[in-house]
Formats: C-alpha cells, structure tokens, sequence
C-alpha cells in the first residue's frame, strides 16, 4: 500500500517517524477521516475546513501547498492504491513534527509531519439491517472535544470497553446527559423530534453530523440541538449515531435495554437513504 | 545518541516507529522522566510502580523481561552516552504497538514498543536563584490526570502559554482550585504550612512530590495535601513547584503579581536542600 508521508509517497512499510515526532511523544496534532465512494471524496472541503479550524486551535500552520492540496493528495492515494472503484477511506495526520522534547512548542522551523493514508472500506450494512448495540459510558475527556485531535486515549478506553460488550459503539454522558459517541455522534428521536447535542466544545461536530442537519431539514424532521438527558434514551422512540464510517447506524439497544420498537426506526431509514443519495 | 528501541540500541537517527503505531495515531501510551545523578538513577523503583500503574489503568501489559530491565536499560544507555559522570534524564515510553487504525484495542497479538532515551540535563539553577514567573490557566484536561499518558495537549498548549509570557510554568485552576502545574506539582505555603493537592484522579503525583512530602515530615514542616484556593496564591507566604527536572523550585510571580516577599522562601530553600542531599 502507498501512503504519504512528508512530500513523498512510500510504501506503508516504509512510512515511519522518529521517535521524537510530536505526535508520538505528546499526541500533538490533529487527524480528518474522509470518505471517498468510487473515487469521489465526501465533502472535502467540510474535512478541509475542520482540518483548519483544528490546526488554528493548536496554533499550528496549515502544511499544505494550498487549500487543495490535501484533497489532491487523496485522490492519488485512491489512484495508486486501486481504490477509485471502492468505497474507501482516506485518513490524514498532521503533527508538530520532529524536536527535541520539550512541554512547549518546538523551535518555529521544525517541520510539522504529514500523513495520509488511503484503504478500502466495506460500511457494516448488516448491523445497519439489525440495529446496534452501544453502551454509556462516562465521558472522561478534556474541555475541547470541538478539536479532533490524536489525543484520544479516553475514546480509545470507552470503544474497547464497547467492543468488550459486544457493542458497536459507546455513548458518552457527562453530569446526566449524553454528549456523544466514542467516535460518532448521537441522536435521540421522540415525539417525532430528533434531538442532538449542540456542536460545543463539548463535541467533536461530525461532518455526517452536518450534513444530516440539512438532509433533515430537506426531509422535513425537526431536530433540536439541544443535549439529551441520558434517561431520555430509555423513553426514546430511537437512537442512531452518525458518523464518515458508519453513516446513520441505529442502535437498538443501550446497556442490553432496548430502545423503542427494538430495530431500526423510520427517521435513521429516511436519514440513512438521504445520506446514500447525496453521497452519490 | 545511543536510543533504546523494541530490544535494540540504535542511533536515535534510526530510532523510527511506524506511522501505524497507537502512540502517533492515538496517543495510546504512557511515560515516565527519571533522574540520573553521576550514574546513579534516583528513585527508580517508584518510577517503576507508577509505570506499571499506567500500563494497569491502560489495560497494557508489562513489557520487559521484569521489574529491574527498565532501570537496567537506563543504566546501559547512561553508560553508551558517557552520562555516568553527569546529570542526566532518562526518558521512557510504551504505547499499545503498531496495528491498523481502530479504536478499541488491536488484536492481543500487537507489540508494544518500547522506547528509552538518556540525555544530558542541566539543572535551572540560575532561575532557582532568582525564582521563577508562573501563569494561572485553566485546567482543561480528561478526568484521569494521575494516569502519565502521552495524551498531553493541554499541558503542551499550557507550557506554551506560559513560555510565550515569559513564565517557566503554568499553574492549572479548576473551579477556583489549583490542581498542579502543566508538567510539575503545586505547593503553597501559609503560616509556616504548605499545601499541595491531594494524589486524587486530578493531579499526577509526581515522584518527587512524593519524596517532598517525606522530607518535610523529617524536616518538621506541616504539609496538609488539600486543594488550595487560587485566592490563597495571592496571600501566600511561599509558592514553589516540584518535578523531576525542576526538584524544588521557588515561584516568585504569579500573572505578573508577587508572590510573598517575591523572592525565594525559606520552606523551597530547605525542602529544595534536603532533596540535593537525598538525591546524592
């Protein structure tokens, strides 16, 4: 596999970084998944502008050639690696680069490392056809979840601790209410009204997340964006998690308790049909 | 420089890990900064009892042959430095290994890596002398702050904070308390007893803290672990921070405010004295 690292491409096998890259040693830096369908990058310029909203939030310079360029990078890595037929993935890491260890940033000419890295991506239709399980979990994270950073150590816990249950995904609650998913975002249905929370710096605001407040706006469900009370999941009439890799995945059962009918509901169908259209 | 890296001694030109490994992607490890003094690594056994804490609350398993190699890693690579003779760090990291990108864990199968650094130190003497500037900044990190992960972006965006307003540390407040400082622990004195926040989930407790607090009791000065106000900066008599790299050193300004007689205190001076001693 061909991936790109700092201006090159190499092959996977010989895409490494010193021990002393800041990604390695401090997590400093800021990661964007996008997906591409049959060559076609989703809503790059969404990635490209939460990449850069990331990047401004870590004080570090935008490392491309120009606002494009990541986008350029991609479709290469699609060409090269085969995957312009497929649904895929493409993955990019920028980090503060490689300095001699210090707390504060490293010298102004250090740098930073760039990667990306494209692969082919089969999105879980047939836990989509049944409906996920998920479980809650206290969200353990800093104060700025608006970033996505690489610093995802409390993600990585509460997903092991959802696949160790046998679930797909784990919903964070901070002080009684449900923030979002380890890696998605959630959404609560009742009374016909869809409610998530406010994209804050409480939440990492999904592009999926975005793009399926306008597909309900078209579809005509109103959503509130206004936090969940975690007890609100048991009176739901649904649950799904949105997200670039599991699009809209309903949950049918939080904690072994089941939610609503118990199988996917029809606003995470209207919104999941909406999605796949408009993803072309 | 002589780097140890997976079970070989490289330069540290060649000491590279792959762009795969759940330090740089995830931030999925944890650390520890040893002390050498002339050859001699100072308390290297609670070194060894706060790793192995941090690979348990990680859910890691221990990665060398036993309790001794990491100390007995550290001692080769003082001796391939030529740093016997001097003061030195020794730096160690373990991540989760490299593996392809998920979330939760990768297969039981995964590596970890394992890497150590020894380089030559400098004590800050002159600023101990003098004491040093500090700056107030919120606490913004995940609910597990005694656990020395890699994850640590706040603390990076802190330090800088701080080295941009010509400050050696940044004292984290949360809800009116000190916590402790981006990379030391937090003490402050009043009427002849000093304060520092209790080793609870908030703060990491620092080796030397630890070592701080038995040689105050041998010295006869009351220490009270319990969060203090950031008021209570104002008023103080004393601050001073503690950390491996910085052993005892006096805070004299705080934002720009002087702290007690702005000058250093009796209490760092004794406590900082007693340390030297004990460090041999």
């Amino acid at each position: 596999m061909l991936v790109y690292l700092n201006g090159e491409y190499v092959d996977s096998s010989r895409a490494l970084v010193s021990v002393d890259d800041r990604g390695f040693l401090f997590g400093d830096g800021v990661y964007e998944v996008t997906r591409a369908l049959r060559g076609r990058q989703f809503e790059p310029e969404r990635h490209t502008q939460r990449l850069r909203r990331g990047l401004d939030g870590l004080d570090l310079r935008w490392p491309f050639a120009d606002e494009r360029e990541p986008e350029e990078i991609g479709r290469r890595l699609l060409e090269e690696n085969a995957l312009v037929g497929r649904d895929a993935v493409i993955y990019l890491q920028v980090t503060r680069g490689a300095a001699p260890r210090t707390h504060h940033f490293p010298p102004e000419s250090t740098r930073p490392t760039v990667y990306l890295a494209a692969r082919a991506f089969s999105a879980p239709e047939e836990l989509r056809a049944r409906g996920a399980d998920a479980i809650t979990h206290p969200d353990l994270r800093w104060a700025r979840c608006d970033l996505k950073t690489v610093n995802l150590l409390p993600n990585v816990l509460a997903k092991q601790a959802a696949t160790a249950a046998g679930a797909f995904e784990a919903v964070f609650t901070r002080d009684g209410l449900v923030t979002e998913g380890a890696n998605t975002n959630v959404w609560v249905v009742a009374d016909g009204v869809a409610r998530t929370h406010p994209a804050t710096h409480a939440i990492l605001g999904g592009v999926t997340r975005d793009v399926v407040l306008e597909l309900a706006a078209s579809a005509g469900i109103p959503v509130i964006e206004e936090p969940v009370r975690v007890d609100a999941l048991w009176s739901a009439d649904e649950v799904f998690v949105t997200s670039t890799t599991s699009d809209v995945m309903p949950v049918v059962r939080i904690d072994g308790r089941t939610i609503g009918a118990g199988a996917p509901g029809p606003v995470a169908r209207t919104l999941y049909d909406a999605l796949v259209a408009r993803m072309g």
